[in-house]
């Protein structure tokens, strides 16, 4: 097989390179990108030297059916939805990680992300890819909408309770915190090393554009689920996500039910992992692979279960999810490419 | 006058000593240590080197009241319960740093920090120091029990909503983040660099022995205060302290009325600092200085308030508050000593 | 006293302003911008909050000499050599903290750092600012070259060899590292966190800017000294320079001999401090000080001498020296505002 | 193939299972302990939970024996001095990542280690592993001293440099920094996230372990070489070395034919790559990888060639090369299991 990438050059087509280029069954990996068509990639960046070299193509859709037999998107916002019509159309298989077309409501989409929404059409013909709770949509699908890495760990670490619907669904609390990366590329005043070391940061209270996403698919497994709170902080360090959740229980539940519920929903996910009673995961358990990692537990006291869930932002929460979809999509081992363990320390 | 700080060679003493070293009313300060008597400290520290030379004293209740006119205990669980009432009984004035008596019934500290509980008559002779909202308690004090960090930051920003009674008492989270000088100068593997660095981890779920103290002092403001939600986490950084407060508005309240009654309820406080609309505050914000800094928002979608807190933990959230105290105590200007500017990048 | 700052809105100015702040004889701080007059610096600066409200006046030499007595210059390359000449015109003192006033032959300034040098008069007007060794010109001196961060590093380890001429002057190799601090405020890929965190840089290797000004003083002291090595690295952290030095031996001496000679040289400096064998410092010693630490060891099986050398590149290599001189041009307490210890940890 | 890996639950160990986890041509991996026989790995390391269960055995080697075919040590000092006779007596290969036995002659060895040096016929029989310049050897030999993080990147740099007599073989300066993952596992003050973040600390000077080995090297390549000068120097980051060379060129040398006889040399070396013009590796290049970037420059000015080099210490300083000896002794291709991109950022 033959894959593309349109968008090599930011951090999210930077990591499919390196996983794809690990992958038993992609033979070939080609680069796209519009702004820098004919640079070669590994002078951007020496890490990829000494290997292949990396020389972006132009963006063309017919030349990119010519190229390759799936696509990955990974563009700013905009980009996707403009192009994905056009290499559906020719019989590309595209997966997208941007968020043009995760949100199916358009009016939802413009309210957050203040821009206009993809044509109905393709959004409406993507799946959303969370490859743990939609399998066998995604192995019929000739679309993905990749999830966002904020979604991928709150969604995860919640399935099992709104699902079960053990938990007051008026009452969810999310306090996400994220690593750098998932800020991409392009300098900032924020990211700026010398005002984001030794510094702790909350940004976009209320305002997320991830904060749908999370709604649109809990309310697919409990449609009772109210407007959740989200908030997102950026930690001084590359890589990582944390949601720390906090719901009411509807009862009181034993911790080991708990537990054990949560063991058993994912027991056929190799991905995922529950830890035992009394432990609960850090960001750097899963430095640099497809997992997440789960801690849960109930407090008598305050009648409240605590989960908490941690992905690499850009693997799990990015291009190693893609993969994952990938491999579903074409009925590869799901883990195909994916079994590298994380880096520690 | 001269002060004295029994427990100098851990983060909170060093601390102390930086900051009543620029105290224009404090002519000497003398270090004490049960451990390490006769050690220069500037050989185990040596960015003390060049000015004094520390030497450590021994412990002796009486030898310190010859000394010193104010003793600041900063000393590991256990030291101040038995240190202080001799302290005190010589006429000295004690503010203490540790947990040792800032919970007022002794089976709710037994419970929560599984030790014995200091005597009662020690720990009800002590004023809470939670200088903005006990100024004149504190001033008609002999015995400080100086608040712990995290309720540092956590009181402040949850007292304007808890006083108004604006919120549901028996919903409140509080999501808190620190730095790692919180845990101490003794190396353990959770801080060993290579395994805290690149990574962002969740500690003593539901199990902190800072709730009960946060729990007390919210239910002197509203005795209907339920148990609370507290979650702490190590964030790769050193200094710094924020906490993420949510909490359900009994009605609507307009964005603009919550922050005005923040501003005027600390209009008086020196340190305390709000911010204006669609601002928050990050740790940085405040580091080495004895500020808090809050950003406050309501959230019409959810019906919820949010509150971010941010402190230096070993100024504000330990020495800087004692001295803040001290001050208090001796009719002094609440700032003094203590108006150096955070130290920014 | 009053004092103005040009270029406040710059890490260096910034630092200006927190340590001018507590500087006992400075009754007034007045900020200027060519680029920002009229912005609050606070709302720019939330560390600044709270405080005095810090508007931004226009750079104007009449109005700038109606409000101040002295001027500290924490501008970009190729203004102060155009400001200075008008602001001295008028008797206000000035104290430059770039670097366009510190190389007094036009042509190496200009071969250095490829732009126009500043008017020759203006140059030669000018005392280099490093303070332990010119305390006689500085007093005397309108104008202040306040040394480059690294100049001041390697400059302070060096001295006592290179008047003694114990080293060989035609092979001095410096190898020195920084923080990002020193790098400025404007974002770039090189210092955007997610590329340098967990990362170790070299950069403009035998290219910095700071060779001619490291190379001009030593020849002041031993004109036989040759052209240095000087490499430079980033450190992912943001404040604090090590200068790690490597000189040969003209004879084989003890390390005794070598240490008490350095002590003795800098007995009287009171931010110098030299230490004892088998001890070299890191940069958090002096972290937030006006410090420079010393390290000094000679190895008999290479007959080398190594020097280490540590500064707070913003402090002692920037606004802290700059008030140094201040205080020495008006004849204050060399130590007068700078009291304060580092921060530690 | 079956493999064993003794010591397994340090950093060397587990950047062993990870690596050789991925490794086409292994089917089994054992891990041996001392001290923890029985443990279960993922226990005390939670980012291996989820596959295997990694169970510690009782290091005996008859057991070994009938386990595997080739047995890593990345054991304590003094460990595989006494277990490798015992482990080859059996036919296993042995590569050992200590140091032990590295250093040809006993009483250099014990002159620098302090402490005794393992039985000479031991050292005598083992092949120093620094792949790129000892294939032959390595794959003829039953033991492997595999190189120590530093001398990989030294003398991986320094070998064209000296095999081909360009330099003044008296005056090689080293000047190398590394990440704190090469000071291991156990918790102490210098690695205490509290003390080592946003520090910048040198150590050992002149008294570094890793010296002799190198000067061995260099002597091997050119006897001529004096006692070099090496100094180390902690970063606050977890992985990553880079070694800063200083050289004095005997003649005038063009850069251009510098860098390509460097570029020539490493051609057939699949993990070595040299930068152009210009440009110079940071660590973060070869983060998680078996590579070696190398840029090299002669400055005119002073007559010097500045070499840069960089590794992951824990992969090609370590876990890595091993490996890449691993295949050389069994004829695999060299960089099979090895071909993981770095990660980035």
């Amino acid at each position: 097989m033959k894959v593309g990438i349109v968008g090599a050059t930011g951090y999210g087509g930077l990591e499919l390179i390196r996983l794809l280029s690990q992958h038993p069954n992609v033979e070939e990996i080609i680069c796209y990108s519009s702004s820098q068509e004919g640079l070669p990639l590994d002078d951007m960046y020496p890490h990829l030297s000494g290997n292949v070299r990396w020389t972006l193509k132009a963006i063309d859709p017919e030349a990119i059916r010519a190229d390759v037999d799936t696509v990955f998107l990974a563009t700013p916002p905009g980009v996707s939805g403009e192009l994905t019509p056009d290499l559906v159309k020719l019989g590309l298989k595209v997966i997208d990680l941007s968020g043009d077309l995760r949100i199916n409501e358009p009016d939802v989409y413009e309210a957050w992300y203040k821009r206009q929404a993809a044509p109905v059409g393709t959004i409406r013909g993507a799946v959303y890819g969370l490859t743990e709770w939609q399998r066998d949509e995604i192995a019929a699908a000739q679309i993905i909408a990749n999830p966002g890495c904020y979604p991928t760990a709150v969604l995860l670490g919640l399935a099992p309770l709104v699902q079960q619907k053990w938990i007051d669904p008026k009452r969810i609390i999310i306090d996400a915190k994220s690593g750098t990366s998932g800020a991409g590329r392009n300098p900032s005043q924020i990211t700026h090393f010398s005002e984001m070391n030794e510094n702790f940061k909350i940004y976009q209270v209320n305002q997320h554009k991830h904060t749908p996403e999370i709604e649109q698919q809990l309310r697919n497994w409990d449609e009772s689920v109210g407007n959740v709170t989200f908030s997102t902080h950026l930690v001084p360090m590359v890589r990582g996500i944390m949601a720390t959740i906090y719901a009411e229980a509807n009862q009181a539940i034993s911790e080991k039910e708990l537990r054990e519920h949560f063991a058993y929903v994912y027991e056929t996910s190799p991905f995922v992992h529950v830890y035992s009673e009394g432990r609960y995961p850090a960001t750097k358990e899963v430095f640099g692979s497809n997992r997440c990692h789960i801690g849960v537990t109930y407090d008598e006291r305050t009648n409240r279960i605590t989960v908490v869930s941690v992905i690499d932002n850009l693997v799990k929460g990015a291009a190693g999810q893609a993969i994952q979809n990938y491999n579903v999509m074409n009925g590869y081992e799901e883990t195909l490419g994916l079994e590298g363990s994380p880096l520690y320390p």
